[in-house]
């Protein structure tokens, strides 16, 4: 609270007008609120903090929310109201550009003539040690699924089934998924976000591609590893290779600038593997090279070609580089069609990048 | 699509664009967008349909999506590329205010003069065959779970795990979750939306709320039963009666005017029963009546006080009274605190209200 409010007076704003879910969680502690629909705001300045919400969670905000004042809206009270008690003290106030919408846009600027995007996001993305601890069991459970799925993996089994089947495993460790997991078999795999579906595993199917992450007390984790039902060709033994190397060139490049005390962007870093997957002969990632992880499973910093984040101690995010040929196959992957992606999570400690999934990437057959 | 076309028409547009991920999915039938992220938008006119898209989902699309032409942004190419081809063809667009955020429409504007908000949900009210079939057999997978899941409640079970259950048994069948199931023991089930925890439940607990739906080819159920862990106290007895006859007296509201012939809107029907359970003494309602449902679980149309929607054949929601007792307790619910609520399901047909969920309503005790 105390950053978000130095954060506010360094953009010379009166109040913050927050409508993000994630932010409000983060800001809060609560963490029930749907993303589906609007159930709860902040409206926060250097001596006030209000949460705005409706009679469904009124007792809940009450028994958990502390340092906030609540405003209940719905029963003829609405949220213009608590604007109208506030408006002669706040001149400028930050709302959320990428987040409100033009609807809403329309009411706060009928209380307030200064409006200025204010971002929170930027602050989430420097976690604390009790943040990167909740991440870390994340994937230390996803490591774990890992390893327990590799032995469910078999002849007619569907991609809906192996999906079904993590998702249990991580429930019985008391986590959840961060995100509906993906399971591509055969040429599925070519689609960088296939829809887990029906497809049962077939002999010549060869490439199994999972992609998936645990949640654990609201912060996520994310993996992916592509392995082989079978022996792999010769071809897809080069790709395999190829997205590893190109996995293990961005971290590189990006210890050796942390080790030098030389500041670094996102797009510096997803450069790096981007360009050598282009040198050997692939198409470009279709996808940035990396994401920032905490209480969203995509979130600051980006490590994508137009990232400007300087990438810092205490960030947490992943890299996946990914090789992808659809379905008109290419010559040097025999004709056939398929992708690979390996994806792991690491943070920015002070001596370097520390890798937080900690899954084999040696090629493993099933 | 024609429906689309000439709503398009009928509010003298040239175009809308479509960012809600429900809305594209309505209209495209491809279902794999997340809602955390913008990863596709439709821009349609009456000559062109784009959908616009980038590297992760162009091979999905090409598959899976007809009578669109897909816009690939990414890799030096972006959505603002499309609206200089088409803004010399567009005079006004239709936007959907409640959806886009104010970031997307500043760029917007800066293309096109005249931006009007476009309303696509008010289509997706009015169900076909087809989606009430969908929605019918969400509702009928959800019986079964409320069956089964009655064999598992027991003195020590907690509410996680009895969410846990339900999800086991929904994905059994082949369906999926509508949202996170909501259970409630004892005098949690006085907090409306109570996020289901570890509690386990003890003999004195009494009540037990169950909320739940679940999702058929993306087309969502939700029902609330609240049962007895033991026997009912006289006042838990009577306040189940109230909400089952608050309930009722909605549905038979309802009916008679449809039957007449006579035009319904959705606040009269929260109205019926929010009077009658405040006649009886008890406190309001602390949330709508009900909610439209099919590809959301919340959408148009909407039963609350404020709601001038004109219930119409084709039109599915939920029906769901509640009486909610909080900590500090009731001396008519015997100073304990507790709640009930009881939600079904029903669509509007030609001769009246036909109820879809169909969990029995008598008191269950286990």
């Amino acid at each position: 609270m105390e950053l978000l409010k130095s954060s506010i007076r360094g953009e010379k704003l009166d109040a913050v007008f927050i409508s993000s879910v994630s932010n409000i969680s983060y800001l809060t502690d609560f963490t029930n609120f749907s993303k589906d629909e609007r159930e709860a705001y902040l409206l926060i300045g250097e001596d006030f903090a209000y949460i705005i919400t409706d009679g469904r969670y009124i007792e809940a905000v009450r028994k958990q929310v502390k340092n906030f004042t609540i405003f209940e809206r719905g029963g003829g009270k609405n949220t213009e109201d608590l604007f109208k008690k506030l408006n002669s003290k706040i001149k400028s106030l930050g709302i959320e550009e990428d987040n409100l919408t033009v609807a809403e846009y329309k009411i706060v600027k009928k209380h307030f003539k200064k409006l200025k995007h204010f971002n929170v996001e930027v602050l989430r993305s420097l976690k604390n040690d009790n943040e990167i601890e909740k991440i870390k069991k994340a994937c230390f459970i996803g490591d774990k699924a890992f390893k327990y799925i590799l032995t469910r993996i078999k002849t007619g089994v569907t991609e809906k089934k192996i999906a079904f089947e993590i998702e249990k495993f991580v429930k019985s460790q008391g986590a959840d998924l961060s995100f509906p997991s993906i399971v591509a078999f055969g040429k599925n795999s070519s689609i960088p976000h296939h829809q887990t579906g029906e497809k049962g595993l077939a002999t010549n199917d060869k490439l199994v591609l999972l992609d998936f992450g645990v949640k654990w007390e609201n912060y996520c984790s994310d993996m992916t590893r592509t392995i082989f039902f079978g022996q792999p060709t010769k071809s897809q033994k080069e790709i395999y290779q190829v997205v590893y190397e190109a996995q293990q060139k961005a971290v590189d490049f990006l210890n050796s600038k942390i080790k030098l005390g030389e500041k670094v962007t996102g797009a510096q870093v997803d450069k790096t593997a981007r360009e050598y997957i282009k040198s050997k002969g692939f198409p470009d990632i279709p996808h940035s090279l990396g994401h920032g992880i905490g209480l969203e499973v995509h979130e600051q910093p980006y490590l994508s070609p137009k990232s400007k984040e300087v990438l810092k101690e205490g960030m947490v995010f992943s890299i996946e580089p990914g090789i992808y040929l659809p379905d008109f196959g290419s010559p040097r992957f025999g004709g056939e069609a398929g992708g690979v992606r390996i994806e792991d999570l690491f943070v920015v400690e002070k001596m370097g990048l520390k890798q937080i999934t900690t899954s084999s990437k040696e090629i493993i057959k099933i």
